[in-house]
């Protein structure tokens, strides 16, 4: 018979479990220590964004618990990474004030409320919210600051007006500051191969992203394997269509196509030739829809965020079944999605 | 045994019947009073918005007919809404000239089968199209007027390119030419909290919004708080956070929180202390997303218009069947929709 | 006993008829004579085209075939369209380039992916694809440029800002350097009437239209009328709208409404006056909406391609069986798309 307290650590160790499955569900790994190395990772480079990453991750999960969400979905972290990455993105966007604090209340309850309603539509078609309530959630606020005279964006943000022609800057290099030199150098390629896992959470550091891919290590080889190959053929795409170096150098265009690689190469494909191929396909074809979704929000100067990544996976995935080629993994057979199985019939959620 | 006069009067009765319930559903009130009265309202701010309101509501409606719509459908006024908006919104943003009369019918036209279309499509979901066939039909006619001389905008059209940091007029007050004092005065809020219910219409009128309430109490007292509610918390919203003065003082960060809070407060969810809340954070977010929306539409210079409702009570709906906490309304019980039922076979419009 | 030379041979023809049925599927022709004729009409304009469009169809059908696709699907040219359309536009908004031709094939799979996607997505509600693989494709492609060194557009492409009230030149006439005079001569209208055909393919040429409208002849006597209803009422519309002379004279406001006109009035709904004059209404509508997306666009100056016919036909054909007065031809019994029927169950694609 479990006394009060044992029953009290219980309570502790599921809500710390779960939190933590919940960053890492950022990248699709249901692991509460790839989660844990995940914060590491954020907290390495900034306390701020690490700080406002747990606001929005609590407050999401907390939203999902207080609304009388499913209780497995919950466990498995469905509901944290979306809050995870509105926290970061809005204090990376935004230049702190209380006001914020607010903003990313508001944006990881929505992003809550938006993940139920895709995951109940998208569950039909065997298809993941992925990331995208992060996205359209970030997106709505984000674009709103222009409105609001509380809300101050960072440097980060603003409109560049499209030239045909123009020239673009093509060496890999750091950003205006650094003092490393220009071109394919071991240590710039080094730096866009990591920044680029890195920036999967907005983190612009080398390290951050060394932390991150051995969290990714410590869930899967695949999705390791996969996560790097995805930053790679990312930043090679950029590189050899002359795209900007310092973009590159900074893992911009590798972190949509990550998250590309982990989806198709690591979970909703069995593992052969042909799926892997066709997972690279996908990295590399992630790399220009994130060139094409920044050049769509130039005019209100917004960033792409994980769209070219969700808009590239979902696909990717959704003609899975009418090509023979190719083996489905089932949303509702990954480790990472599973759950999701249970949004199936309503009954499901209410029987509980 | 019914006389022929008989039978013209009921003939008659039931178009005029038709008609006003049509003009009563743009706010989701099946109530033939409640169309009269907010007609009573437009005519109070002007005649011309008036008379192309009759001309959209006319036109969608017998288009339907046409058509060959259920005549249940038609009867409920669920044909006649979204040619009312097109009706008032392409006559207060172009100005008046024959061509846009013939704009105005092939837009009431196209939103009647927008409006078919969309009934259809979301009914396997349980939600209603709302004014979406509204937004698609009256963006599509007003982005085109850039590339028709016949067609000349009024001064609501304009590209307003977006600065970040620029500065902010946050005093509420008239426009330029009023000559009310700026703050939060009695008349400064009271023209906030009216203008914001009439401009549901694109009424830019105090007393316009004051019969509109009026005629919203009509039908449901539930409806008419979350109306008052709507619109006190979409102008505050946009208070708190450092919106423009001008634009609070006339509504405009009302109008969609109003239909927000009707539908979510009002309609399509049980009420309890849980849902309460959950629509007010509704009308809140629609705040938001309206200022969203005005920037992504900025380059081009385009308005809202009841996007930000649509989009904010399709994403609060959809996940309801997952979240216990809240009960939901289907949308084939709730008195504005349920005749919506009739499109989930398509024996039902068949069989008449 | 067939010899192996006659095997060869069958599956020489095979393949041509394939590939040519690919190209006939453009404009919903599934024919092996019209997409020849198509192809010969191509020539006549542009031998870059013309080859761009062959590498488009090859890459993108032996795409579907090495992913395992229903060989149903492939031989009725399902999945050659969309790569024709984007091999040619890539070589229209490009500046001729090796990378472009990477890009090419890039896109040619990427549009046979989406093809299979949204084909199985869409057939619930008994709709097909229609040429958005292609759009969705190209334009992702297209937009990514201004990023990419290598890339260099053509001067087709840039950045228009909008102004409201801007006058417009309304004479037709051809764009400068042409010696024809401006008005309403028999000659302009001629060239606006037939290069409105020849754009469908985007080519910007008279003969090339009339070849085009042969080759429909050649497969259908009603979608060869309705495609020239198609070409004038959409450069009609411009015309009394007060459209630039230039654009409608280059045929431009006519190619999505010969699509539309094929589809709606030729393919999708049996054929009557009700029928008629909703298909006409539509292709009127198709000219409206290629300058509303003209106009959204414009920020960063890309080309509407055919998302004008691809909207207005969906929104047209969406709501169908609840208008009684209208008899909708099932996507799944018109002889173009009636090999989709095989996408409606999974065990299908798999069972061959």
């Amino acid at each position: 018979m479990p006394t009060r307290l044992d029953r009290d650590e219980q309570l502790l160790v599921g809500v710390i479990d779960t939190l933590l499955r919940g960053v890492g569900q950022v990248m699709l790994q249901n692991n509460p220590i790839t989660g844990l190395l995940f914060l590491v990772g954020i907290f390495i480079n900034s306390y701020e964004y690490g700080l406002t990453a747990l606001l929005g991750l609590v407050v999401a999960t907390l939203a999902a618990y207080l609304l009388g969400a499913d209780r497995t979905l919950i466990r498995n972290g469905q509901f944290g990474f979306n809050g995870v990455l509105t926290g970061i993105a809005l204090s990376v966007f935004l230049q702190w004030d209380w006001p914020v604090a607010a903003y990313i209340i508001l944006g990881a309850i929505v992003s809550t409320i938006v993940m139920m309603g895709l995951a109940k539509l998208l569950i039909s078609w065997d298809m993941a919210p992925l990331t995208a309530p992060f996205v359209l959630t970030a997106w709505l606020l984000l674009f709103a600051l222009y409105q609001f005279g509380q809300l101050h964006p960072t440097k980060l943000i603003g409109a560049m007006p499209v030239h045909p022609g123009a020239a673009i800057q093509t060496g890999l290099q750091e950003a205006a500051g650094g003092d490393g030199v220009a071109g394919l150098t071991a240590a710039n390629l080094a730096n866009a191969l990591f920044r680029g896992v890195a920036e999967v959470f907005l983190q612009d550091n080398l390290w951050t992203g060394v932390v991150f891919v051995i969290a990714i290590l410590v869930n899967s080889r695949v999705c390791f394997g996969f996560a790097l190959l995805g930053s790679a053929l990312g930043g090679l795409t950029a590189l050899v269509l002359g795209g900007d170096g310092v973009t590159i150098y900074h893992g911009l265009y590798g972190f949509n196509a990550v998250l590309t690689g982990i989806a198709l190469g690591g979970l909703f494909l069995a593992l052969n030739w042909c799926s892997t191929i066709y997972a690279l396909i996908g990295t590399i074809f992630t790399a220009i829809v994130f060139a094409a979704i920044a050049v769509a929000l130039s005019p209100i100067g917004m960033p792409a965020l994980t769209a070219p990544f969700v808009l590239t996976t979902w696909v990717f995935l959704l003609p899975m079944a009418g090509f023979r080629a190719l083996e489905r993994v089932s949303v509702t057979e990954c480790a990472s999605t599973k759950s999701l199985v249970r949004l199936r019939t309503s009954e499901s959620t209410r029987a509980e």
